[in-house]
Formats: structure tokens, C-alpha cells, sequence
């Protein structure tokens, strides 16, 4: 399955110059990432305290505060130095660079004698490493320092972090596994086994590989480790909220219920298991693992099919941030946590890079245009962690059940793991663009860039995409490749039209069915391709079974999910309905990157004159109103201190 | 306000014999009544343990068994010994007067030598009465068993039980109080102060209703007591989830923010403010406490106007079981507890004594035939606590959010005050038809009936109701009376039209507009009046800002409140639709008293041949489809025990 070996281009292989996703490594560049370093110093006036730098000072021995935070700060870090690390790819700020290696530096110097590093355990449960293997994400943290130094090798060429890592790697080695003395168990959350397989496309150490493979196949096996160390532990939790639960009674929570290669369903928390889905589907690049494939495949297949949002966000309830059943789908209380966008992101990356599949890069696209950027504001400095698809604040003051859901996008968070995650997502982009081999290019996503890709030391395919997509309907890609290729462009399932010219010629494109890739062979070194995909704007309905959004669509154009915001309709934004026949006037904005829809017809329904009487007799009432939708992702960025109403699913009237 | 003395007719004076009201009482008497004594004896299998009737025992001295339940369960005893009291003016079983006579010695034998009564506190922590006024419902429960007292005298003349609960009446007269050495409080729970005032109609003690008023007035004053009695408990609280709350940061909760006069809008506990709402309205009857009936209204009439289901139910959260905001009325998370439908109607009902109303008339029959009878099964022995006005199972079992909605209803509760209120309602129906003085008589409800009503103790008037109403539109009502009276008959504010025949003379009736009354002065000895009101099945809208029911209809006929189930429609109810214009077809059934409703125009629509997908591109999709509405009150009857849909809601689709 994976004989084919591929991979994607290096960090700093694709530069990404114009577009929306270009404008999103500008926030970037020029704020989120400087600001989130601002956070993490804890420098920012009235945004929660972070206390993630100040714990490895701390954990260095160089300064005298107290500890801050949960169990699992570290990675809040290890999150940004990874995103810092890929911008260096597009980035070249040299004070930039000095600054990530003093805190390489720094990190080095919270390392413990025998390689572990954690500032928590070092600081504040000295005697306890390894005792809460389910709660207190140890390996987690290790997976996302492991990650940061493995993409600022990629990006710098630098090895001192790494050596810091893999340090801490090897001691982790040692302490799991099936040996005698051996803890037969892996985190509570998954992480390390992506990390560890990260370690070995970095060092070629095969004992990373096959620990990665070892904390897939310990999940959800026999006996069941977190019931042993909570009996240790006098059957005490970490975690409030986890408090009396035996744990083996909730094993979907962590996706231990079965071994991984079982798995059927996407359970439990959403972000864990976007991450195994990851770790997964990079185990099985380098392994034999059928099976492993395959379950990681079956379930990112039932989330596709069954518990996504049209966003693309996942994670449909607040008790314990997880999927719940198939086609339940809350909008106004839709969990669609941040970091399970990222998660799904990294996941469907990886999975591409085993098996090319133009569904799944459909869905990586929805999910990096909607629901991950949603996540950010477009001033780079506030976020959200829940992305609901409705939000009514009238709604979120009345009713406890709307506790986890902000109308307005925050300066940080307690739990701050959201932020990060996103920007080490964004950050890298450039390597979710591409997935080749020496023999096949495939084309996952457009936006105007120039890219090299190389096969070993030597270059073998240059690629430059003019366009202005998904703005405009024209994809020009100019590729140079020094021997013959298959080049396979994805056609989106939502395409209804689209016209494909290669050097002039013109050839017949099959659309208006499932995502496909239409393949082109490469002779020539350089090949001039023109993509046109009709972007007419459309409406989606949902399955039957799904009841949020029973007589209601969303807005799309391309890959964009559109929303309707106070700001520019009204309140009760659950009185609009439109007419989805009828069609939409495309409003470019040049500014915003992405049109502007104005529905042929739409309407307010529920007028009334009166409103002292809380039910009337029925009377037919809609009026034509003007309805302006925004693109979903942008939505709550004026009036950003405001609550206000937003809705993407809209009422049908025709 | 109240120098007009109303009256409602005694128990026993008013004999309901048909209709659905009628049913109801068949059901209690036949089943109910019975079946809830088993139940407090603890000899039902698969039930909720009670242990109500034994903890008087144990108390007794006569069990050497363990107390049961939570430090509230007498009252389950006091509710349901009420309504066995009242069901004594319909059903004249002396083996069941010898069995409540034998009851009341039981209750005597519990209590203590002070008079005070209650087996929580005489069991469990003997040292602590009064410890934890806020929370631990002592005089609640002594409200309970004092309106049970008081209905079993005025049902069988029989004083013993009223003797008992007098003692402990005097002994919470003398504990209560602004003098020296008594407690400046009110119970957490309201329900004493209605109970003081029905124990000076019975005994005509003025000091009972001066503590119903200084129960009243307490509440919301300064010192705020609950945080005196808290600190002084060490901070502990006896609820779990009332751990850590600093009792003053809570005032909402139980209706203390600010005196009970200023109170302008329903906040917190749905049930706690139905029972305030009730001991207001009853003081009210008996002193000339302006503001304090100005209050009682001014709530009421937020309640009818802005927080309240259409079915008649209160309670728009499961977090503390309380009003939310206003316009705040979901459905499916609807809470609808069926205390407050009971709460509901006795405030009614007192209020209507204050002063006749016909809207509060209205608001009162809607809850008697929608919200309050659906917490019964039609066998009498199942029951809800929560009254949801849309349920899907599978949202049930996927989501914490729907914790509390069960979609069929049970045996019994862990906390049962759900069932023992509803059937003292229920049992009480004909004290709620008529409001009459020397002067005036009310006619509030409609149901075949026979009624004497007494002014002191001559007979006043005689009044026979001949009506299936509101199964059909003709209501004949025979009057006799000794003198000169006006009649006032209630016009429903939903009544779009009627025909009205005093004596075989048309006279015109306003309808259409807001509830009223049609006066009719009766000057001959015999008045033969038929009503006749059109029951022309209609769709209400709810006020713009219910989000909940935007774009949807709920159907009625009369007041009876329809909804459509699963039984009938299948799944997915909210793929159906309505046209509300094309009106319904009555399907009369004699079994169950109220029609079933065919809309002219059924649609379902969201039919998919291929569900593969999750989102699609629209297409207009709806058939026609026969749709059967049944009665709200009625769901959930046929097939017991399998969790199936309903929803009273419906879209629109013309």
C-alpha cells in the first residue's frame, strides 16, 4: 500500500504568495506568531496567563516563580516553535531565527540527567512521572517537542534541538514497551505516535518506528493498563471532571475500547483521535501495517460520511469534547474545537501521503478554508476554541447548556491548546499542497505559488501556480520536471464544470460527480496547464437523518461555506430564509480575498406588528429583504468586542 | 381587590362526569390513586424505591427499618394523601376513607412531643432541625402535609389530621418569627405560606395566615438569611450540586434577590416560583396587601407572555430546573417539569380567586388539558417529570445535553414529586370550574358536570353542564339559582366564534379577540344557557423572537395542543410539514374523548434515494404525505415502552 513512497515538499519547498492562504501566513507573520510568543511570555494584558515560557525557566533552574498551568503546558510551546519552525520556510528574519535558538537553548536546559523533559512533572509532581499515563499527557508533550524539533531541523538544517528530543526519545524507548520493567502503555492521548515516526523520517533510527508502532498496538489492548495505574494511584484523578470514573468504563473516551486496527467509528474526544488517525496513517507510510491503513481509512470515512460539519469541523458535543453519534449535528451546539480541525488536517495530510485519494483532499480543503481559519481572527490576535455554526447570544446568556460556545473570539485561553495548533497548521501549508514520487505529482490544493520539489538531493519538478483561487475561477500551473510524470489535479466533488487546457489543448474534464483526479502525462519539461473551475455559487442540504439541518441550506462557493452575521443582516437571523433556485450576485472584494454572496431572493419571515402575545394564529408573512453572506471563516472581525448573531444554515423559501 | 370574597365550590360540590376531565378522574380513581399508594409502600416491582410510607413507621417506632429517600419524601405522602382527599368528593369507598383514617393516626404517631413533624429530621439528623432552611424543605414538607390536613377535613369533615398538623403549625408559629429567639427566615422552597393561609380558611386562626405573611415578607430580606445559616454550617451544603455556592450569589434560585413584592419577572425554579406565585395569590384572597397581588400578577402575566410553552409548561432549563430568559423556549431541551404544570395551575386557580380573569382562565385550561395531563400515562401508573415538546431518541442517547428528557415515561423517580402533585390537581378538578359570590358566579372550565354551590350553608345555585366539550362545540349549562346573579361565562381568547342561547335567545357573543367574559344576568329561578363555540382546528406561530419555532406551526383545536408521533408518521418527524392554511380533517374517536387531526396538506420532505452522503447539492424534494396528529397529552401511550419520536411543532411548507 505504501510501496509507492510518498512525499510532500520540504519546508520552504512551497512558497505560497497570493490568495487566501497566502493572506492567512501573512497574519502570520506579521501577528499571530509574534503575538502568540507575547502570550506564551505572558505579556499580554488582560489574555490568561499562559506561564508556558516561564515553566522551563523555571525547570532550568533561572528564575523563581511558581509553576503555572495544567499538566500539559509544555506543549502550548512545543506547538508554537513547531509553527515557527515552518515559517522559517517562508520566513527568513534572522533575529527571528536567533530568538527560536535561544529558546532551543533554554529547552535543553529543562532537560532533566536522563533525558526526561517536563516541566510539570519536574516542577510540581517530581516524585510521579509515569503515573497518570491516561490523564496527564506526558507523551503528548513529548510528541509536540518532538515535532517542533524535528520541523526546525527540516526547516534550518539545525540538529541541536533534535538531539535535545531524541535524548528524551531514546529514554522513552527504554521506559516503554513489552519488555521486563517496562510500562505496557501508551498516553491517554494520542501524539507520540506521530511524533515518533516524525523521528525516524528525521534520524532513519528504526527503534522510533517501531515505538510508534508499539503505542498503536498497546492502545485499547489487554490488561487494561489505566485501570491498573489508577488502582496505584488509590483510584484518584488528574482531572476533576474524571473524578470517581473507573476508567475502564469509559474507554471510548481515549479510543482504547479495541485495538486501533478495530476501530469502526470515530468515538470519544475528538482531538485524540484526530491525532491517532494521524499517527496511524504515518505508521502505515513506513510499515507493511494493512490493517493499520485500513481502520484509519474506515473511520476517517465514517466522520467524512457521517459526523462532519459542513464546515468540516468535528466534535459535536461539550461533554468531554467529543463525537457523539452518527448525524447529530448541533449547530448552535456544535463543539468543533479548534484543534480537532488541525488534527483532521494533519490526519488527512498524512493519509494522503499514503494513498492519494482526491475525497479526502476535498475534505482537507473544506477543512483549511472553513472551519480550521475560523479559528483566528483576522486581525491574528484572538480565537476561538468551540466554532459553532450558529451562534445567538441571547441563546448562550439564557442557557448553561451553551457554556462551552463565545460569541467573540478571545485574547487566550486556561486550556490554550487551540491557538497553537492552528498557527502550526497554517504555518505549513505549503506542505499539504503537494503529494508526489519520482513517477506521480498529485496536485491537492491551488493557490498561487512557486514550489520545488526534490527526490533526494536533486531537483525534479518545479512548480509554479498562478491563480487567484478560490476568488477566481482560473488555475494556471506551469510545471518543469526533469523527466517524464504523471500529473493527477484534483477535480473537486463540488465542481459542476470545469474546463482543463494542457499546452493550448484542450481536454474534456469529468465533473459534477465525485471528487476525482484527472491525470495528465508529463513529457515535455515544461507544461503549461489551465484549469478553469466554474465557482457559481450553490446551496448544500444535508442527509435526511441529519435533524439541525431538516429544511434549511448553506451557502457555498468552491470550497468557501458562507454564513450570515448580524452585522450585516440583523438579529434573528433565524427569521432570513432564501430562495436556493434562485441564485446569488458574486460581490468580489478585493480586500477580503473571497466574494461576497447576496441571495437573488431572500426574505424575513416572522414580522409581526405586535409582540405582546407570545403565540397568534397563523398568518403567512415573509417579506424580500436583502441578505449579504459572508464567507464562514471571517465571520465576528467587526465589532470583534460585540456577541453577536451568526448562521449558516438558513431557512428554504421559495 | 379582594373585598369580593370568592369562593371556589367545596370538594365534592362539583361532580365532573364526562368528557376528558372526567376521564382523567376515571383513570385516578381506577388506577392511579391505587397504584402511587403501592408505590409509597414500596410493593411495586421495577420501581423506584419510595420508602415514603415506611419512614413514617420507622419514626413511629413501629419499623426497625432504615430511612429512605431524600430529606423531602414526606411530602410525596402529604401530595398524595391530598389527593386522596379530594377524590373523596367523587368516590365514596369507605374501605378507602378507613385506609386514609388509618394513615392519618400513622402520620400522628410520627409526630414528636413539641409538634414538630418530620422523619427525615426526627431519623436522620435529629440534631439539625432548622440547620439548613435554604435547602432541606422543612417547611415545605409541612406544607404538604397541612394542605393534605386541611383537604381531608373539608373533604370528610374529620378533624384529626387537621389537629395534628395544627400542633405543628403552633410550633412553626413559635419558632418563625421577628421576635427574639426566632428565625427570621422562609423556607428555600416556597409552599408553607399557601399552606398557612388554607390552614386559617380551615380554622379561621388568625395567627396562621399572619405567618403565611411573615413568610412572605421574609423572603429576599436583609440579613440575608441562607448565608447566616451557611456560614454557621461551616459553608457545607446538603445538595451536591449546591457545593461551594455562597447561598447570596444564588438569590435567583429561590425568588430572594429582592422582596417578593418588587418581583417583577420569573426567575429560577420553575416549581419553587409556581408555589410562591400560589401563596402570594391566597394571601392575597384574605388581607388587603395591594402590591402583593400586584406582584403575583405582574409575574404571572411575564410567565403567559414570554416564557411559557405552548402546551402550558414552565421550566426552559435542566440546570436548576428554572425559568431561563424570555423567548428562550427550546423544544427538545424543553424542561417542562411536571411540579410546575401542578404549580402552575394551583397559582391559577388561586389567582382566579383574587380576581376572575379570563385570560388567566385561558392559560389555566391550556395547562389542564395539555401540559399537566401529559405527565400520565393513560393507564395511570407511568409518568413524566420532564414534558418535552419534541423528542428523538437517538438525540437523547447521543448527547448529555438531553440528560434529563426520557422518551417514555416511568414507573416512578428517585425524586418523585412529579406524580403525587399532578394526581392532587387532577383530583381537585372541580374546585377549579367556578369562582362565585352572593353575587357573581364564574364559569372558568367547561366539562359535563353537576354542581352545588353553598354560601354559608344554604344552597346557592345549581349548575348542570351537558357537554362533551371540548370534543364538541355544544355547551348546555342549566342553571338554578335562589336569586339574583350574574353569570359570566369565559369566552377562550382562541374562540373565533360563537353563538350564545340564553333562555332559546340569540345573543351575540365577541369573539376573535382577547379571552373575556360574556356576562348574563339571571333573574328567573331556572336559566337554560347553550354556548356554542366553534372548534375549527387552527396553527399557531409563536412571537418573532422564539427562535425555537421559527418557521414552524404548532396545531390546536380548541385547547388542546396536538403534536404528531412516530407511532403514526415515522421517523424523521422533522422532515414532515404542514400547509396551515388548508385546514384538517376531525377524526372523531369515542375512545379517547378528543379527535385525531389529518391535515388537508401533509409534506415530508428530505427524501433521499442515495444517503451515502452526508451534504449534497439542493434539490427541491417534498411529497405529500399523510400526516395524524394526535393530543400533546396523549403521546407516548402506544407502545410504552419503546423510545419513539413526537414533536408538537411542525414546518411549514404551502
Amino acid at each position: 500500500m505504501n510501496g509507492k513512497n510518498y512525499m510532500s515538499s520540504s519546508i520552504g519547498g512551497c512558497k505560497i504568495t497570493g490568495g487566501i492562504l497566502g493572506k492567512y501566513q501573512k497574519i502570520l507573520k506579521e501577528r499571530a506568531i509574534p503575538y502568540q510568543w507575547e502570550v506564551l511570555n505572558d505579556r499580554v494584558e488582560g489574555a490568561e496567563k499562559s506561564g508556558a515560557v516561564e515553566n522551563f525557566k523555571i525547570a532550568a533552574g533561572e528564575s523563581e516563580k511558581a509553576y503555572y498551568g495544567t499538566c500539559f503546558q509544555d506543549s502550548d510551546l512545543g506547538k508554537w516553535m513547531e509553527a515557527a519552525s515552518y515559517s522559517l520556510g517562508w520566513n527568513q528574519d534572522t533575529d527571528f531565527q536567533k530568538l527560536m535558538d535561544q529558546i532551543v537553548e533554554l529547552i535543553g536546559r529543562a532537560q532533566q540527567k536522563d533525558g526526561y523533559l517536563n516541566t510539570y512533572f519536574t516542577l510540581v509532581e517530581p516524585g510521579h512521572r509515569f503515573t497518570n499515563i491516561r490523564e496527564c499527557d506526558e507523551l503528548y508533550c513529548f510528541g509536540h517537542l518532538a515535532e517542533a524539533a524535528v520541523a526546525h531541523y527540516q526547516a534550518t538544517g539545525k540538529t541541536r534541538f533534535l538531539e535535545i528530543m531524541c535524548r528524551y526519545a531514546d529514554f522513552l524507548c527504554d521506559t516503554f514497551g513489552d519488555g521486563e520493567g517496562q510500562i505496557r502503555a501508551c498516553d491517554g492521548h494520542a501524539e507520540a505516535e506521530l511524533a515518533f515516526v516524525r523521528l525516524y523520517e528525521a534520524t532513519g533510527e528504526k527503534k522510533y518506528l517501531e515505538q510508534a508502532g508499539f503505542q498503536l498496538h498497546t492502545r485499547g489492548s489487554e490488561p487494561y493498563y489505566y485501570d491498573i495505574e489508577w488502582e496505584r494511584r488509590g483510584r484518584k484523578s488528574f482531572h476533576p471532571h474524571l473524578q470517581g470514573e473507573r476508567p475502564s468504563e469509559h474507554k471510548e473516551y481515549d479510543q482504547s475500547a479495541c485495538p486501533v486496527t478495530e476501530l469502526s467509528h470515530p468515538v470519544g474526544h475528538a482531538v485524540k483521535i484526530g491525532y491517532l488517525l494521524a499517527g496511524m496513517a504515518a505508521y502505515s507510510q513506513y510499515t507493511e501495517d494493512k490493517a493499520m491503513y485500513a481502520a484509519c481509512k474506515r473511520v476517517m470515512e465514517e466522520i467524512l460520511s457521517k459526523q462532519i460539519y459542513v464546515t468540516g469541523a468535528v466534535g459535536t458535543t461539550r461533554h468531554k469534547e467529543a463525537f457523539t453519534k452518527d448525524y447529530h449535528l448541533p449547530n448552535d451546539r456544535a463543539y468543533g474545537e479548534t484543534c480537532a480541525s488541525a488534527a483532521m488536517a494533519i490526519a488527512l495530510r498524512r493519509m494522503l501521503l499514503v494513498e492519494p485519494d482526491a475525497v479526502l483532499a476535498d475534505a482537507l480543503e473544506k477543512i483549511l478554508y472553513n472551519a480550521l481559519p475560523a479559528g483566528m481572527s483576522l486581525s491574528g490576535d484572538q480565537y476561538f476554541y468551540v466554532n459553532p455554526l450558529e451562534v445567538y447570544p441571547k441563546d448562550i446568556e439564557a442557557d448553561h447548556d451553551y457554556d462551552s460556545v463565545k460569541a467573540v473570539r478571545q485574547k487566550w485561553f486556561a486550556c490554550a491548546c487551540c491557538p497553537p495548533n492552528l498557527i502550526r497548521v497554517l504555518a505549513d501549508l505549503g506542505e499539504y499542497m503537494y503529494v508526489f514520487n519520482e513517477s506521480e505529482l498529485y496536485i491537492n490544493l491551488y493557490a498561487e505559488s512557486e514550489t520545488d520539489l526534490f527526490w533526494g538531493d536533486s531537483k525534479k519538478v518545479r512548480i509554479k501556480q498562478i491563480t487567484e483561487y478560490p476568488y477566481d475561477e482560473r488555475i494556471k500551473i506551469v510545471l518543469e520536471c526533469v523527466k517524464d510524470m504523471d500529473v493527477f489535479l484534483r477535480i473537486p466533488g463540488w465542481c459542476a464544470d470545469g474546463i482543463l487546457y494542457v499546452n493550448g489543448e484542450e481536454k474534456k474534464v469529468k465533473a459534477g460527480g465525485k471528487a476525482h483526479y484527472e491525470k495528465i502525462h508529463l513529457e515535455k519539461e515544461k507544461t503549461e496547464i489551465l484549469l478553469e473551475i466554474k465557482l457559481t455559487p450553490y446551496c448544500v442540504r444535508a442527509n435526511p437523518e441529519v435533524k439541525a439541518d431538516a429544511w434549511k441550506v448553506a451557502v457555498m462557493r468552491g470550497p468557501i461555506v458562507y454564513c450570515a452575521e448580524e452585522y450585516d443582516n440583523g438579529k434573528e437571523l433565524f427569521s432570513l430564509a432564501i430562495d436556493p433556485i434562485e441564485g446569488f450576485e458574486v460581490q468580489k472584494d478585493p480586500d477580503l480575498k473571497i466574494p461576497i454572496l447576496i441571495p437573488s431572493k431572500g426574505y424575513r419571515g416572522n414580522n409581526w406588528k405586535d409582540k405582546s402575545n407570545l403565540y397568534t394564529n397563523y398568518f403567512e408573512d415573509f417579506k424580500k429583504t436583502p441578505i449579504k453572506l459572508i464567507p464562514y471563516a471571517m465571520w465576528g472581525n467587526r465589532e470583534k468586542e460585540i456577541p453577536s448573531e451568526m448562521a449558516v444554515w438558513l431557512n428554504v423559501q421559495r
